[in-house]
């Protein structure tokens, strides 16, 4: 059934952005009394189309989630493999995702060009969020600098190309009690030593993924995927 | 350094083909003297640009990998996630890629367009391959269908939309032994229940993902970063 996202309630009623109604009325072609699934404040509800409303049928039970975060630091790269990561890191369930200006991205977004950049990301994740039946869209945040990560808590990763650094696995399998996971994925060119000396520290563990030599937007899928198989019960 | 494949040695020089040449001189811009890897018979050499010749300095040694084949049996899927399939699944490691015929899958090859279809992938294979300095390409097969599985040795595995099933997890780690690891993906609507049970009966095991919504495409992805982390050492 397809899902949407709603921030307000009003008399039983859960109300819809213009996309959203775009969505159900030209894409989709719904119609009154055809059903969708509503998510409003991170419950779900049973909905049903009746002219300009949407009506709450009954509240549905949740699927269970992995109860632990994850948070993905990422570079900024160009269009096609920010949506891929976008997209793809919200199917396998990323909860923030923080872009950052690293020194060998080749991407630099002028200020003026971030906010409407960051919309952009905003709703390929949003879609993502609707069509993974997510109970929750991933956050965002502005574009940082390694800087901003000083002060952030949780089990720190940074994705290291040093091949004598422990692999994720053995590092994993000694780290297995965590409430949230922060992960640096480097750019292209990889992170300056620079860069990754500041993030060791600021207390992020380097960390090898082995020797497959993977595209920069394989790293986070490559990352969540393991995240999600670790934590199946 | 860039990476080509080669089939030929002719009197200390290896033959590229055409799209290769055309990649060095007009993509590249490669000049004399200017040093390339080229894999040979599972072999690398480092080789020098000469003129019209690629001459062989020395040979190098291999970089070490998984020694365990995986073999990914997928859908007719629509040209891009195709694409992202082959092209991450190489990056990732995969050894064999059989398409296959399913019931629920839109696409339809007449088979006069099969051939032409073949040999697109294997061009983003060979692509795919040369980026991720892999030491081979990945076979695919012809378009098969499920009865062609029936005498394929190996550890079996279908992707099971059935949320009791077993999870990946606990599969894997009751069955560690294993040579060559097969699985199945399904198509956009799942395989059907008779595709499903078709294909227990010749010995796969049915495994789920866990509770997350993927895109069809994905799941390989998934499946092969897995397939890594637990081939780390």
């Amino acid at each position: 059934m397809q899902r949407y996202f709603s921030n307000q309630l009003d008399d039983n009623k859960l109300i819809l952005g213009d996309d959203d109604w775009y969505h159900i009325k030209t894409v989709m072609r719904m119609n009154n009394n055809d059903k969708i699934e509503v998510v409003y404040h991170s419950e779900l509800y049973l909905c049903e189309i009746n002219n300009q409303d949407i009506r709450i049928i009954k509240k549905l039970e949740k699927r269970i989630d992995i109860n632990k975060e994850i948070v993905l630091v990422i570079p900024l790269l160009r269009e096609n493999k920010m949506d891929l990561i976008l997209q793809k890191a919200t199917e396998l369930g990323v909860n923030i995702i923080i872009p950052i200006k690293m020194e060998r991205s080749i991407i630099q977004l002028s200020s003026d060009k971030e906010d409407k950049r960051i919309n952009r990301w905003n709703r390929i994740c949003k879609e993502a969020s609707e069509q993974s039946h997510r109970m929750d869209i991933p956050q965002i945040t502005d574009i940082k600098t390694f800087s901003d990560l000083d002060k952030m808590d949780g089990l720190k990763i940074v994705c290291s190309t040093r091949e004598e650094e422990m692999n994720l696995k053995k590092f994993l399998t000694n780290h297995q009690n965590y409430d949230r996971i922060i992960i640096v994925v480097g750019p292209e060119g990889g992170l300056t030593i620079d860069e990754e000396n500041y993030l060791v520290d600021i207390g992020f563990n380097p960390v090898s993924l082995g020797n497959k030599i993977m595209r920069v937007e394989t790293v986070p899928l490559f990352l969540l995927s393991v995240w999600n198989y670790e934590n199946m019960e």
